[in-house]
């Protein structure tokens, strides 16, 4: 059995539990080592299966090696997954009750008869996955390479007249020629107004002359992501725009600055929020200041005002503060840091703000 | 309110329901008529409530016009939702069972400290939207046209030599260009032996002479989705990939000829599959007939052995049949059907096999 499965039966056994029915995408790929899709893993001690159709068994067939048991399922998959519990003789049987639906517990549930419970369960892979191994730095720092190419590339084509979703195009393509099997999220391209919707999705909008652009993307590249902000600008750089595009960067350094193995996620967050709430802009930080980025691009640490938890080496976060004035424009920095023993490392230094 | 709300009313005072939590992104973009995300609609006869937080609330405020009121959550989502129920004296409220994860069904239980119930459902707008009115089906046609024209485009691109990736990063280009928001799933570009794997991951694979490559993609355009697969040839085309195309080919005007308002959709799946197994290659065929495709691009119906119920005039889906000979070669040829009153149309049928 592989280290992460086995770190996996030493929680379950913590928590009582001699069993879990793994559902969400990221934490399967986690445990097998694998990009998995359409699949369920059940966790034990005596045996890993893998559940899935036969639309995957064929690849799933080559990249689970060792690390699970196939079991190809074409229809009643939940009923194959009851019958290797009770065959496991499994007697509590932890769920992911944030990923799983409120039917397939029941379907499960049914299909127990009582012959085991059905425990909801949160963070046991997650709790594993917030801390990043050499393996997976390396694969993210490999991801951050081809974000900034591809970062570097669309400003050489950015121009008036270019519209928001032919910029988003151009890094699809660009991307993918540099080995990412894709983006990490749909693309966001807002220009001028536009980019004061912090999700705004990429339209038919043009670019225009002495604007802002806001370009937040990020790539996928062996299962593992990267999320990258920045704000370009075409021609003239506004006076008001300048102004709050310096205290997002002023910002965005001191929270920086913050992060160190023990610093509270909370005190982070409060740091850029501070900052910006001194210049006039408290109610223009209208979201959390950082998020994790691993094998899922949302995922743990939450870096937010509510968070009291410490931040620990091997976490990878974003740090994005963002000032957003509806109607005229928004400004969002991001960047990716990984947390190291004294301070961290950004991950995106490298690439121009 | 809006006709497909009020349709909602109807089927939940049939189910002795008050009021309906819908979470799937694609039933809220339904009965908004715009493209929702992270956010839930609460439906009663009283009032239409929208949740989303701050980083939608500015797009939301915008697209939802009189279809429902927008109220803006930052952090305890549920509670909001909980307190409007109460609010509007709700006491029997369904919750899609397929999409609510256990967790969020058990927190909005716990709030409702039994004020009010919660009822487990499925389909009750999944069965509205399966039957497409007029203004869908030239969204859905105008998406047609750009997977047209962004096939048409690739098909010169192609040549020896080029990635399965790269294809896929072209037709992510092109598509944004010609109107389309986006993909409406991971674009495959299976070439030679990978083309066996029904759902491949486009990869790192050039594309070489004499080999099949099998494109499966669409396009999300205004919402609607759209779904094809091709099978084209570079140089020579092998007498077993002729003889297996012209099987696939058979199978499918087959399939698509039975397609009438009446049709049992087990009957239409067993038309092709039939065909298939006739000819020696019923272990090769390893999936359903097809599906539903709409705003999402796998939804309601699903044309397979299974399904005893009836075709209807203005349901749309998918005709694919497939064979995969693992190691070799998989061919699948992919359409789009709108049913009619007297038969069906081939949404797709101007695009060449």
């Amino acid at each position: 059995m592989n280290s992460r499965l086995k770190s996996i039966i030493l929680e379950l056994r913590q928590r009582k539990l001699n069993g879990l029915i793994v559902s969400l995408p990221a934490n399967i790929s986690y445990l097998v080592y694998a990009e998995s899709r359409d699949s369920y893993l059940l966790v034990s001690e005596k045996e890993n299966i893998y559940f899935t159709d036969s639309r995957y068994s064929e690849e799933a067939g080559i990249f689970l090696k060792n690390n699970a048991r196939l079991k190809e399922c074409n229809g009643g998959i939940f009923k194959h997954i009851a019958e290797s519990v009770k065959e496991l003789g499994l007697t509590d049987v932890g769920i992911e009750e944030r990923y799983m639906p409120f039917a397939e517990f029941s379907k499960i549930k049914e299909l127990a008869k009582g012959s085991f419970n059905l425990i909801p369960t949160y963070g046991i892979v997650e709790g594993k996955r917030v801390v990043k191994d050499a393996s997976e730095i390396v694969k993210i720092k490999q991801a951050m390479e081809i974000t900034s190419s591809s970062l570097e590339y669309i400003k050489k084509l950015l121009a008036p007249g270019i519209k928001e979703i032919e910029v988003a195009g151009e890094l699809e393509r660009f991307m993918r020629y540099k080995g990412a099997s894709g983006s990490s999220f749909d693309i966001i391209v807002g220009s001028g107004p536009n980019s004061s919707q912090p999700h705004h999705l990429s339209g038919q909008r043009k670019l225009r002359d002495n604007e802002p652009v806001l370009i937040d993307f990020g790539v996928d590249c062996q299962g593992y992501k990267t999320d990258l902000t920045r704000v370009l600008f075409l021609g003239k750089i506004k006076v008001l725009a300048r102004k709050v595009y310096d205290i997002v960067l002023r910002a965005q350094e001191q929270a920086i600055k913050r992060v160190a193995p023990g610093a509270e996620m909370a005190e982070i967050d409060r740091v850029a929020r501070r900052f910006i709430a001194k210049n006039g802009y408290a109610k223009n930080f209208t979201h959390n200041l950082g998020h994790g980025v691993g094998l899922e691009v949302h995922e743990e640490p939450r870096i937010s005002g509510n968070e009291s938890t410490a931040v620990r080496p091997g976490m990878v976060f974003t740090i994005e503060p963002g000032i957003y004035l509806p109607g005229k424009f928004g400004i969002r920095i991001e960047d990716m840091v990984l947390v190291t023993n004294k301070g961290c490392e950004v991950l995106s230094g490298f690439i121009n703000k």
